[in-house]
């Protein structure tokens, strides 16, 4: 068997303990959470930028929420000493890593570095290609919890799966052998595979080219699709859609310590509109891709704010069964936007407990409604799901999505996000509250779907309805079950 | 010359005796045939499920019609002990596998275990990779005598054939080590397209990503459709007509003693109607793939049964020449499916003899009259085979298909299959079943075609035609020989 | 520069001595021709056959023709004695190898043998991998002057064009350090693109699957059309034209010593019809492939042997320049056949002397009046050629075609070529019969065109116009300059 | 972060002092700039030839424009002498080849030489593989200052990233390792994706296959158009659109030191008309392709030569930025050329001291009005740039371009360029003339745009509108902004 096992597994024994041995370290059983400081400060590095973002991350709420790791990337390093070991800038960092790293432990957070498989990290200081030990030592004095590890010039070493799972098991070894667990975030944008071999090397490794802050526009500089079944050119630009056709192929290979990294978040950065930022948001926690904010934190507006703090979403990527959700139909449409674009699309995964994730996602350029039958939402390698035989309730996890004027008191330090709209996940971890059934978690009760029946949403334009099935405690049935597969007018292609 | 001398060779010498160097064993003579414990139990395996299923597969017939390797796939492991040797799960197995293996083999099996060319198994138990000797050795001292070899967690040593063969040459020469012959069933998912030279590695090989139970409903893990010319995603979810349209590039390079392996059969689960399984159970053994039941055989209803059994379709996979047949043709047509898929493909290839075997292929959405000029079935690398000015006799393959009331008692544990429509390879081998024309292994008798000829057959929807043409005594001609190729309002595409 | 210079240097300097270095030894300075076993006999090889064939071949005209190379294919081997040696078949060859090498120098032939770069030969013999020097020391001690060596069960020493290299490069200097002259002609199908930098390695290579007796019909067999930009699957049952769409982007790296080799000549065979034949035999002489006759050449017919003895199309084959034809033009026309094929093609190339080969391909399913302005004939890398502004003489090469009744009498042993329609190679070679001008070399003057103008022939449904250029001695002209392009109402491609 | 780091730190950090260590030396900070002799001369050389044509490139004004590099391709050798010593040809160079160099540097002049990472050079002379050390001390002693390091001949040492950068690099570290600074211009013709890794192995690195003298006609020796995701045929043939829209996907990856080249400039050799030249002589620019000269310089007629003086083009290139234009959209337009060809681009890309440069490229078959909305221009990874909301006045860089008659007496001895429409780079770099303000590298300014707004210009056939875009001092606006994004009727692609 094959890719089965990865669904299949998790579907049996939802809290199994793995072999002590597997994965490479105790770490992400969850996709991580954080805040990296690439998309809004690039290589503007500070011990105030950072400390002081730590801050409002926290004030924001968002600490508490679960990104819990604050990730310095590029731009820190002063090359290397007489002695080989990498230097801070001190002129950015005049108080050193260390210092940082017992800064954000006090404030309750996890300390993420960067460095880069190859001779110069991407804006060209010193890489660790060939100082894999000595940096993961050096890292390790540090008391850093998370490596981002980059591939820029990384001297060719690339073309195979051996060629550059090799690269990358060295610094996995020599984080390994430091002693402190470390969480290894592998960066090297999809090439050679890794969806097919990084689980024994890394605890997520990235699946495509870099992110954009788009929906759905083509770029020349992100020039596979996911239509292709070779990608030669990861690149970047890529918009989210592009991502998730890409993921669809994949995403089945990610598992508890070991995920496929579909970037960092766009949320708030303003190139998308708030449907296509709840979309966004909504697959890469249905996806289970470490959700890494992308923002300058001191500017987040109220909608970016609801949206990242929304506990009924995170509860999903935080599910602990840790099973990614499948494409179960593709669609192209005629209403296409203005760059060509248009496609329906609908995923569906379970999780703990019983339950099923359902996104209904519309990429087309009009609202519409769609429709999922049960037994599109459980349809498996063998045959369809016995489940399709059950009631379901239907729980919209955007329904109670925290109100506007709430938000913006918080971010203006008015307010106070009430348990109703939010969840504090350093009281109570979600896997504990999924399992104590607390209800922000699980969104609005919205209606119910029969044995054999079909869901309908209204979705708007570049949007989602990502919904939560639970069994039904009772027989009503809001539809009778459809006997055929519902018409689309669009071109089936999944 | 390449791959014609695959088909050429054994159309020149069916009989004739391999180097005793090759293959890599005297195993696996005609594809391996079944049951394989992961479809319809996964990691659910015990000493109890596996004896017991073999007991039921014996008294359903399935044993007697040739089903001989019981296979114990994932999940069976408790880790190594301390002298690095696997150790079965005791609480799975308190008997230990050697019991296993004595009690098949007094039932009148072959015991095949699975491993993984990789650090873990797909189910993350210990891998082989780096054990390869030790393990064979294991293998060999329970008496196994079939390997499923996996390709999970297998450090990224793939990329091009060399690495992948490196790999998987190192258990055939521990396997060989041993003395013991142990079939050496592959199973990389056909990265690094083993069809070029796993015949010196393996008995057979998969050649696509894992089967689904659908019969040609597309599906974003199975990116590859079989128009690409490499794939680097063999994925899992794929469907029936995916790996034939796979298998058509391919499958001529399959010899007696090295197989490309389709995957396991999903006759019985559920996912398909009647005539699409018995268009994959015919198709799997006109091209020659291991046949391995994917069954909860406690459940197997009469027509699966009747399915698995027919003794005209097995003689066709037994068949001691051991030549896949080949695609002759293949027309998109208009009557598309709800997944916009409809297409019709003519299958031909020789059987020892002198009989070939002809299936009419119907993947359009409606029942539909084919055609298959003597032309077409003898098509050869060098102009048409001279065998197209003979008359033939023509056989259908399905028409004795076992009634189902008749299957229906034997599962009921109330009747006994007949000679009539049943065929004991137990007591005679197809091979010599065939050699002494046992009318059971021909199907029934339902027309001639004459001298360039052309053959019509009703095809239901998504169902096959499967006939076997013989040599007619005599010489009166059905239909006269047509002079132009019939024309078909599909698109030409093969 | 790159490609462009195999082009540019042989225009430059027709008749340049190469470095005394290369290309590997001072054979194939134009194509090898010569007859192969295979096609038609498979492995019913035998002293009998082969020497039975050659003088056959001699008393047809063939060897003087130029087709002096007697191919042994596979099957001949015995396996290898106690000290590791190949040994032939006894019962095939009872004189032994050096025997038939011995007759068949007699005989005016020069002898090639067959192995294979794997564990097996394609038939399943003792393959030389591993045993490249003591193999060659025994081919040198047969008087083998020539070497196909194949690529069957390769043990997956493939996947880049280093690991290719590496293996085949082996022989290369196991025959070169024989001393003797042996031509090296590597069959490993294109695999790992040869022509890139097989130049080093072999005096030709094959750079497609295997041939089959069709002129353009697709085969699932043989995947790859020449569209796609990389060819995993080189497969077998590739037609005439499958293989010319391949070549058209690769032919331009064939040099004296060092051809792509487009695979044996089907010529006769029966799968094709006259035009087509034509086409074929044109082609493969245009594009500097090695001349290899397949057929049985005791049932060879009158058609075929006058188009195997075409003395005007041999010359442009053996022409000294030595560059292969480019494909100038390509256009999908409306007009297809009965597989959806159809299409029209310009091929032109510089000969020695300032000639200009042209050849209108016409593969769409209707005789139809081509184009081809000069213009067109003479583009090249920067600008078009000052050649466009010579009057040119026009000489059709299939306009003195020996007569069949002719042919048919050489076959029954009643008549003798005559040397208006038949060229002497062994008397003189081609090279020097173009240099004094022989004019059964040249074709018959058809008409000529003016500088700037278009030639204009009538091109029968899957044939060729295949025409030589002269410059006038004189300025008459037959067409005024054409100013701007012709249109054509197909699809332009190429 | 990845590709994005390479835009994003040139824009940050316009005039940062890369870390000493990086790139491989401190040359070819901007685009390399010469003539090379190949397209006018291909194995012609000598030195005559070669100092005749470098006082040709001064008299017509070129060497103070920038064209500094005098580069000898390929056939200057005569092999290697009895130390391995490479040796030019005595006939051709009879002062040898320091005298060359010393007189080219007399003149001003840089001096570069060819070699060839294989057994030969591509015209089969001694190659410099396995010779390194050696050849890269010869041409050192020779006082060269470039090297052009061809791939003919290569042993196969390609097919991952991994195998040919381990080539390359032995060459570049053997030139680091004679002290002396030489510009290392490396020509694998894109194989193995270079722009992946080439930064720390050479200045420069050829992109695609060879550059041929037509705008947009398709060639089967070229047959990738950048539409595919992976290309294992550069080929040669390649028009100037086939090598954009290959560029489009990795141009991103150029930065000061080690650049993407787009092969030699074909301006002036014939093949395409004025509007095609300047299209291509200014997307070289934009694209920051080195600028080789491929010209008979003796016959340069006037258009061209006032193309490739054009100070304002030039100054794009020699941006001290260093950042290639990126593709912000490309349409297929319906008035497609005689090849089937025909789209319209938009190029934008950040200059120094806060221009942008912008590129309406017309591939269409008719002269258009085409639009750029700011908010195309300035799109970034992360939304828009907040540079829309500025005015800008619009500079066209072609309006300023010297008049024929001025052109034309330069060619004939009797004029002088002026410094309206010419600069002299020998007297003040590029750098320092931008900084300073000097009109004649600003163009014309033809009109402004206001925030927001879109651009609108007419654009020839197969032509370009290149424009320099500076920041309005005051506010007056020529247009309204657009709030919906303009409508075009051709197919976005990208």
């Amino acid at each position: 068997m094959h890719g089965s096992i990865f669904t299949a597994l998790s579907a049996l024994f939802g809290t199994r303990t793995y072999p002590p041995q597997y994965p490479i370290n105790d770490l992400a059983q969850s996709p991580a959470m954080g805040w990296n400081n690439w998309n809004a400060y690039a290589c503007n590095v500070s011990e105030t930028m950072l400390l002081s973002t730590a801050a409002k991350v926290a004030a924001l709420g968002l600490r508490d929420s679960g990104y819990q790791y604050i990730v310095l990337d590029d731009c820190w390093s002063n090359g290397r000493d007489h002695n080989g070991e990498l230097q801070p800038d001190r002129e950015k960092f005049p108080s050193g890593m260390k210092y940082v790293a017992d800064q954000l432990h006090s404030m309750g957070y996890l300390f993420g570095m960067y460095s880069d498989a190859g001779s110069y990290t991407c804006g060209k200081y010193a890489g660790s290609l060939g100082y894999e030990e000595k940096d993961a030592k050096t890292f390790a004095s540090w008391n850093v919890d998370y490596l981002k590890y980059d591939n820029c010039f990384n001297e060719g070493l690339s073309g195979t799966p051996k060629i550059t799972a090799e690269r990358y098991r060295v610094m996995k070894n020599a984080l390994k052998a430091t002693g402190r667990p470390i969480l290894y975030s592998m960066c090297n944008w999809g090439e050679d595979l890794p969806w097919n071999w990084a689980h024994t090397v890394a605890n997520s490794w990235r699946m495509s080219g870099d992110i954009y802050d788009y929906f759905n526009r083509p770029d020349a500089r992100c020039p596979c699709t996911g239509e292709e079944t070779y990608c030669a050119y990861p690149g970047y630009h890529c918009s989210v859609m592009n991502i998730l056709n890409k993921a669809a192929h994949i995403i089945h290979t990610s598992q508890p310590g070991a995920w496929n990294d579909l970037d960092m978040l766009e949320v708030g950065n303003g190139g998308m509109d708030d449907e296509e930022y709840k979309a966004h948001f909504s697959m890469w926690a249905a996806l289970k891709s470490p959700l890494l904010l992308g923002n300058d934190v001191s500017v987040l507006d109220a909608k970016a704010l609801s949206i990242l703090t929304n506990p009924a979403i995170i509860a999903v990527s935080q599910d602990p069964l840790g099973v990614a959700a499948s494409r179960m139909y593709r669609y192209y449409v005629n209403d296409t936007d203005q760059y060509g674009q248009g496609e329906i699309q609908l995923w569906s995964g379970p999780l703990s407990g019983g339950d099923q994730v359902v996104i209904l996602l519309n990429a087309g350029n009009i609202s519409r409604t769609m429709k999922a039958s049960l037994e599109e939402v459980f349809r498996q390698q063998t045959g369809i799901s016995p489940e399709v035989s059950n009631d379901w309730d239907i729980y919209d996890l955007w329904a109670n999505r925290m109100d506007l004027e709430l938000a913006q008191s918080i971010i203006d330090g008015t307010g106070k996000p009430s348990p109703e709209v939010y969840y504090n996940a350093t009281e109570t971890s979600y896997k504990d509250g999924l399992a104590g059934g607390n209800p922000v978690l699980l969104g609005k009760l919205v209606g119910k779907v029969g044995a054999g029946g079909t869901i309908e949403r209204e979705v708007a334009r570049h949007g989602v309805s990502m919904l939560r099935l639970r069994k039904t405690v009772g027989s009503a049935k809001l539809q009778s079950a459809v006997q055929q597969p519902f018409e689309l007018s669009g071109t089936y292609t999944n």
